[in-house]
């Protein structure tokens, strides 16, 4: 029976012992407000409520970090300063937060492993819980060149456990990424909002001829404002650059628009649509699989770079481990994922000077 | 037995068919695509098929145009031509349809009254068609200084016995209300489609990384690009003066997010969480009732004039009906609206120098 603890118990934190519970697990949970904590274990979310840190974590296989996103940092370090053998966290920005802790504390760096579950970010706290929040959610994790891959697999199993989709990326290439599927939406929501209601004060009809569509763009602009403002001073560069991209794009269709330039504007209209139909509804898990043995030196950042490479290609590794040579000096990684994506996987690790093989599971 | 014509069986003109039909009225649809038609009696959207907008025409009380935007003018100005009593429409602007058939054909324009479902918009083609597609949907109507009382009121009981509600608005009023809450929503949702797609390029893993909210805004990227190219040809000033206010807020959001202004940008999150949240979610008719009886000169514009101004309230008149006096010069409005909103509307009604008078319903 596993031991987990879960420092901190909103939405995510609470949704994280349901499901590890339902899994089997123990479950000990820390919070900084002692009468959620106790709620957390009234509704199922918890085996047991301790004191602090350093009691939770004690006898813990697994550490989840799931506070607000500015204090992520602090909470590790003072977990593997209390002697968690393993750490991961759920923050929407992971660049930031895996270079202050390796930078507090280098030595224990390889039992930290970031994480970001994509799941329930509209919803407030610890009563939103569900066991199921993240059945079929991807859940990205950024194994850092300090991560082990022992500890990786052990957070990919347990989350995979949950139900989720495991996909590995570098964590610069993370936050740039949720800065545009993420970040900025949020903003964009915001703003359309907000450029509505000022406009409302003209007029309180305007709302009455609000269909389903603007319904559905400004839904996230009922968030919560606190933690957006914190996603926002964590992963400032990656947002503006998004943000620029896109007000020059509206820029841009303001032209076309403003000039009647039909042709130019059914050209984005027409490339919106088809990417928004080919948008992947969920994991691409479905059909064969392969094995996949990849030669790797074992030594930190090798399981990174091709954890991170399946990421960045969109391919989903439905399941990891290593094998170690008895000399302790090389290992295999062994990964199974679609039939279908093995051959581009091969290539892009054969690019990278890897020689990986692969054959189709019966 | 009502008698309708509906001309153009997509979506809209196929929902409206079923609709009518379910309400116990005889409908005839014409459409260029003569296949289409015919699928629209398979259906069960009509009763008879027409082989011109002539036929349709014969014999209806009220006739639908419901062909796309850029061709509704014509349609309209034909279907006056072939004698129709009385005709409206389902177009998304209407400044540009109003004006173009008050021009083509000024001493026939009574006869008709612009409308605007907000419904079904993201759907294509008459397989999407629904009979309770516009029930509790906002049904905009653009009465117009040369619209007749009597008019109005019959196009305004139809609708609302599809189940709609009916809120008036002036015409320009509606093309610069449906920019802000429509037309600005479909090209922020494309433009943030495309830069998401853009970047995808580098990175196929980036969507792995969107969850519901980006899945919620991007939803009606997918929509038909001809209809939005038309609507931004139709409402090309309103929306540029939208899109003007929506890219000039974005970019101070953008200050605020780059000089790290947390307060700034707690403040603007605050603002759209709390207009988001009071958003309306349906006509707001619970509750009791006040007649309100308003003396006017029997002549066009003073229809328009209070139903608009109900409009740009955000009042919901849910009965209407005029009494003509006996010399026929002078007749009294007889409204229904909430007896929470009697007050403001006479308020409102007074400051024009009309004279209402009201009393609550038992």
């Amino acid at each position: 029976m596993s031991r987990l603890a879960v420092l901190g118990t909103g939405l995510i934190g609470g949704s994280i012992g349901l499901a590890a519970r339902a899994d089997g697990a123990f479950v000990t949970v820390f919070d900084q407000d002692g009468a959620r904590a106790e709620r957390a274990l009234e509704i199922g979310a918890a085996d047991a409520v301790a004191a602090s840190i350093a009691d939770a974590v004690q006898g813990a296989d697994l550490v989840f970090v799931a506070v607000p996103v500015s204090f992520i940092g602090e909470v590790v370090v003072a977990a593997l300063d209390a002697g968690a053998p393993l750490v991961t966290d759920v923050g929407s920005v992971k660049a930031s937060i895996v270079a202050a802790v390796g930078a507090a504390r280098p030595h224990l760096a390889a039992r930290y492993v970031g994480g970001h579950p994509m799941a329930g970010s509209e919803q407030d706290g610890l009563d939103g819980a569900r066991a199921d929040l993240f059945r079929g959610a991807t859940w990205a994790l950024t194994p850092s060149a300090g991560s082990e891959s022992d500890a990786y697999a052990t957070v990919r199993n347990q989350i995979v456990a949950f139900g989720a989709e495991v996909i590995a990326y570098e964590p610069g290439a993370h936050d740039a990424l949720v800065a545009v599927v993420s970040h900025v939406p949020q903003l964009a929501a915001t703003t359309l909002m907000n450029v509505a209601a000022e406009r409302s004060a003209d007029g309180p009809g305007l709302f009455r001829l609000a269909a389903g569509g603007f319904r559905d763009m400004t839904r996230i602009a009922a968030s919560h404002p606190a933690i957006w403002a914190d996603i926002c001073a964590e992963n400032r560069d990656a947002i503006i650059d998004a943000l620029d991209d896109y007000i020059e794009s509206l820029r841009e269709v303001r032209t076309v628009v403003d000039t009647g330039d039909r042709e130019g504007l059914l050209a984005l209209l027409s490339e919106a649509r088809a990417a928004r139909r080919s948008l992947p509804v969920g994991a691409t898990t479905a059909g064969p699989l392969a094995e996949m043995r990849v030669p790797i030196p074992d030594r930190p950042g090798m399981l990174a770079e091709v954890t991170t490479l399946a990421g960045a290609l969109g391919i989903n590794i439905s399941d990891i481990e290593t094998a170690h040579s008895a000399e302790g000096r090389e290992g295999v990684l062994i990964l199974v994922v679609t039939l279908a994506d093995a051959p581009r996987f091969e290539d892009a690790l054969r690019e990278r000077g890897f020689q990986p093989a692969w054959l189709e599971l019966a």
